[in-house]
């Protein structure tokens, strides 16, 4: 996709990797022709000789240690308050953020307006997976949710995963601990009664635990505590695992070697299961998107975060996906009088 | 911990892996001196020249298709519910099934009685770890529950660390979506609440997904919905990491060859990460143990999930637990009333 003339408002602090891994993520994102407005500071940041690329000077952060609500309220000159409230008056399209996420979520809550009927935003993550990435929503926005807030979220993450990620016909699962449909939760036995049928996307039922790491559907809808610990403990266990093996390969020389002519062939793989190569998290639900990259990013993963903004924007994914809970009438009360409970 | 003259019996139907497996397995247990009742088909079953070790003959199997229980209510002559009646009769002190495990709940929970005061059985997986095993709890009895819920799961949970495990001043974790005892949902910031300055265990306050496979507790607390998601995750995501690191070591001969160099240090850790090295998952807050092992299990998944049944017989860890919750109150309402809304 082409991205060039596109806009990005960035938020310049927060990568834990520093400034000069940020640069180098800007002049990447830079190479492919988007625009960008970073809001950070003038003297750390070096845009310099990249057309398109300006500064504007802002040094407070709000930080993971600020509680997100009050800490947005009350910090107007914040980076990621400013960056969101340059989308919402139009000079830039998407917000991307690799620092605090809460603050991140708070600040485009607030800043950018919900899309019509929408309820509750919600969080994805793609699941970087050999093969397939899976969106997985919701990660963190609504630790209490209702069926009609599932069966959205299974809504919004189809509409994201058709239009922005290219998945004509996306195979949507309802997480829960039993693939039949009477299996789990109120609310997700609900959901699940609501979302059979669905037009527009393939809803493949209740799909368990274990189908989120082997790739069995493109977007898998949860509540945000369970979606978050799920996305925390998987990414706990692939390091664990990899980091294992590595100490695994250092025991003795023989071993050693192994590791030493293993290590080409597991290079994709790296690649692959690298939370770099998607991007960062989505937040969706809003007129315009957010996107909060991992704070640990490379500039690769700065660069793929940025990408992922300007590409939302150049095919309006926030559009298609009103226009698509508007032509299914998820946003106008069909599914909530027959879910809100 | 001495095993011999422990009686255990045995569900004889349900291991997937056929009935040679289950023979090794029973033998290796009795090898140990433990005393087995096995409820299985006496053609299938090999126990000659066992000392102790007898089957009585039973082949009607309750599988993972039948719903469990109206199943266990109507089939009093199925392998499982005939087990459980064994203890229950006091023919047998712990119960231990490779079958279906929604049938070993509700036989169990039919057949065996609940500790005074507990108000939720809940079922507990060992999550094997290099260097700590932690216990995880509950993995699928309760899908939904409430703050005393949670507040019990942690009593039982250490004192089953406590009393069978080894463990001599456990660290328990209540799982949410961040370190703050005000994260999560209303339940769990309750439980939390009730849990501060429990004796008798270290409560470390809330834990978060990644903490799981870091091993950074000894027993995690969470519902059974979360929990099941997450086991089923976790347990998804090694099985996918290893199988690709497999793969990626068949590519070519180099890499072939670098995983041959590899493969005896890689041995120890796939002890470790194996289901079987553990025994299988226990119900926890009845007057008797069940254990529950995977139904896939090899013959040293099999004797350890015996193995486990009869070191929780020997010690008593039933009585252990009741003794405790008794000591602090769990089980006379001061808790209760405290979180119960």
């Amino acid at each position: 996709m082409d991205l060039s003339g596109t806009t990005v408002a960035l938020d310049g602090l927060g990568v834990e990797s520093g400034f000069d891994v940020l640069n180098e993520g800007i002049r990447l994102a830079a190479g492919d022709g988007i625009r960008l407005r970073v809001f950070g500071p003038a003297d750390a940041i070096e845009v310099s000789g990249l057309p398109g690329v300006e500064v504007i000077d802002c040094t407070d952060q709000i930080t993971n240690d600020d509680d997100p609500v009050p800490s947005v309220r009350s910090r107007p000159d914040s980076s990621i308050v400013r960056a969101v409230a340059d989308v919402g008056a139009g000079n830039s399209e998407s917000v991307v953020s690799l620092g605090s996420t809460g603050a991140t979520m708070a600040a485009s809550t607030f800043g950018l307006k919900r899309l019509k009927g929408v309820k509750r935003p919600a969080l994805a993550a793609q699941v970087p997976l050999p093969g397939r990435t899976v969106l997985f929503l919701d990660i963190g926005a609504n630790v209490e949710v209702r069926a009609q807030h599932l069966v959205q979220f299974a809504w919004l993450g189809a509409a994201f995963s058709k239009s922005v990620l290219g998945v004509e016909r996306p195979e949507v699962g309802l997480l829960s601990v039993g693939e039949e449909a009477g299996k789990g939760r109120e609310e997700v036995v609900e959901a699940h009664a609501a979302l059979v049928g669905a037009g527009e996307f393939d809803f493949i039922g209740n799909v368990e635990g274990r189908d989120l790491p082997a790739g069995n559907a493109d977007v898998i809808v949860t509540d945000g505590f369970t979606g978050n610990v799920v996305t925390k403990a998987l990414e706990g266990t692939v390091k664990r695992v990899v980091g294992e093996i590595s100490a695994a390969a250092r025991k003795n020389p023989l071993s050693a070697a192994g590791g030493l002519l293993l290590k080409p062939a597991l290079g994709g793989l790296r690649h692959d299961l690298h939370p770099d190569t998607t991007g960062g998290a989505i937040l969706l639900g809003l007129r315009k998107t957010a996107v909060v990259g991992h704070g640990s990013s490379g500039s690769d993963g700065v660069a793929n975060a940025i990408r992922l903004a300007a590409r939302s924007a150049r095919v309006d994914a926030p559009g298609l996906t009103e226009e698509m809970l508007h032509r299914v009438g998820v946003n106008r009360g069909s599914i909530d009088s027959a879910t809100d409970v």
